[in-house]
């Protein structure tokens, strides 16, 4: 049977854009279900415009469609009630500004996201930073973008962009490169992925990372959707780092957001002759955000992993937080004795180079122990 | 007959080494010619280093040497009682730290200053920008050095630096290209112009701006004098801007100095793949100084000229402001009637392009008309 809250959420995520203020309030005052229904009768200032998105079709009905297509396209739909929800989505909330335009406003919440990828959205985002920056960027931007991925994904962070051209893109080919993790946010439907040429860019990172979109299979890519889009890479990750971006670049409204979130903008100074430093160079200036100029100084912003605050955990706390593929390489383990990260892999049935890339987290966490002869449970 | 005060400033910028905390305060309580007979005397803390620079010598009579040098070598010798000193110098006696080395202590201002050049110091410093950094530049930094001071001096602004190889080098022959003027410090005697590669460099420098010293002529360039020169790079300028620097660069000092001082310390980022931008990213981490890109942003610290308070001006006023480059203009004009810019650099015995550079900023003061013929004394 279907979890009637888990419809609602679907519903509510198809017929209204993310973000919505309104939506939020009568989803935190009557619940997912009633909210729902609510709009449907058009009891409440969201009533016409949903409706008119809807047409004549039972919301209920197209929540159920949403449900069996993710299913048969390899998707799967995560909600505020699934435990693999990253609960810093939730400060969201905090940032809305009356009187600004609905950008500003509209800063709440996704209802539900559509989701690419065998990670959990909780794991996966843990220990995340975004990198952004200009689509037109030059080799310079490029360079570090990919250079700076490839090094936090290599120490085992979590690469968030946007899965655009230029800096987005160099972001995430860095992070693939180590055989790390990354995850692109999408502002469209992750069956229309855009930019086109991209295809094949976001299939590997659904491979091994995640491809996630508050936007339904369908919903096109518009200009005002990046914008909204961009609160959700700032709330997921611990800090947000701009590697080039013009004079007006969206980039720069992504590190504003991060700021309001309490979390780290980053800004990467560039040559002053160069028009793609333009956006940073007043970054710095006007917004007066953190220069960082090499990994080792993002870390010092986000915190090595080394000095990160785990929950206090016994064994039954510790095993919880494990996301799949962490669970799934632990259950590979043998009863007794120790197992290759290879064999762990091919057991667990995981890239190589992802169960290689966990490992080392787990052993630290004190979920596996290291031998001579590979990893086995801790005594 | 020569003022014994001038002889006594002569002596003591001669015999002890420039900045000294126990100097000042010796000729602040006693007046310099007392000052100077004290310490001969051995009275004070002073007495045993400056007896052995003198040897036998007798300081009155090294001074009246000292200036009889400087007629015959084409320099002159400005001290704090000369109406050319800049008052702005003043400022040194304000940033002295105890506690600290002799360089953060020693930061008192100059006895007198070795000058080559037709300018006052007070002119030429009353709006001038000092451009400092590495001397191993990359041609971006160089390029930018260049680029800045051509258009400050373009603007009228003096162009400050060291005389050093890389940026200083650059800085210099920015504004020498633009045809306007710039100020090498030098931390060793006018003499021993170093480095000896730029003698003709400065030559140029002397001829339409200026080369000073602290140092009487014979002193050698010694690694600390750098650091005790750099106060008064940062004394003179209404702000000093770093363009490039390794992480152990003299520069950043001077923008510390800057601060102190109330001036505006002001940093170039460059790309951060570059040895030579390392010190400009920290000092803007670490030190919080202020990012420029551009020569407009630089102006916006200092002030634009039009905006500059100048002093409330009757007739008498507005001559007694004149340097000796605008006093001869002034002084070439006819009576009655007009004359080209090209017949008053002719008449003054002035190159046309110091003589063009400066007419502008006369008229705009009010000393000179301007009219279809030329330059003309108002009515």
């Amino acid at each position: 049977m279907i979890d009637k809250t888990r419809l609602a959420r679907i519903a509510l995520g198809s017929v209204a854009e993310p973000g919505s203020k309104e939506l939020f309030q009568a989803v935190q005052a009557h619940g997912p279900v009633e909210a729902l229904d609510r709009i449907i009768r058009g009891t409440g200032s969201l009533g016409e415009g949903v409706l008119a998105r809807l047409g004549n079709g039972d919301p209920w009905e197209l929540a159920a469609r949403r449900l069996e297509h993710a299913d048969r396209t390899g998707m799967r739909i995560v909600t505020p009630e699934d435990p693999e929800w990253p609960p810093q989505l939730e400060d969201l909330k905090l940032i809305s500004r009356e009187g600004g335009d609905r950008i500003a406003r509209d800063t709440f919440p996704p209802q539900c996201i559509w989701v690419r990828g065998p990670l959990t959205l909780l794991a996966a985002f843990e220990r995340s930073v975004a990198i952004v920056g200009a689509r037109a960027s030059t080799p310079y931007g490029d360079h570090i973008a990919g250079d700076f991925a490839f090094t936090l994904a290599e120490q085992g962070w979590t690469v968030v962009s946007g899965g655009a051209f230029g800096i987005d893109a160099a972001a995430h080919r860095g992070a693939l490169t180590a055989g790390g993790v990354t995850a692109a946010v999408l502002a469209c439907g992750l069956d229309r992925a855009y930019p086109v040429a991209h295809t094949g860019l976001f299939d590997r990172i659904a491979d091994d990372g995640l491809l996630i979109s508050e936007w339904p299979p369908g919903s096109m890519a518009h200009k005002h959707r990046f914008l909204i889009r961009n609160r959700v890479i700032a709330a997921l990750t611990r800090g947000t780092v701009m590697v080039e971006a013009s004079a007006r670049s969206g980039a720069r409204q992504t590190l504003g957001r991060a700021r309001l979130l309490g979390r780290r903008p980053m800004v990467v100074p560039g040559p002053v002759t160069s028009a793609m430093s333009v956006g940073c160079h007043e970054a710095l200036r006007v917004d007066g955000f953190r220069l960082v100029a090499s990994v080792a100084q993002v870390l010092e912003e986000v915190g090595p992993i080394g000095q990160l605050s785990i929950p206090a955990s016994g064994p039954d706390r510790l095993h919880d937080a494990l996301d799949d593929l962490e669970r799934m390489l632990v259950d590979a383990l043998p009863a007794r004795g120790s197992a290759t990260a290879a064999k762990l892999a091919q057991i667990a049935g995981v890239p190589l180079r992802a169960a290689a890339g966990r490992l080392p987290s787990l052993v630290t966490r004190g979920v596996l122990a290291e031998s001579e002869e590979g990893y086995r449970l801790p005594r």
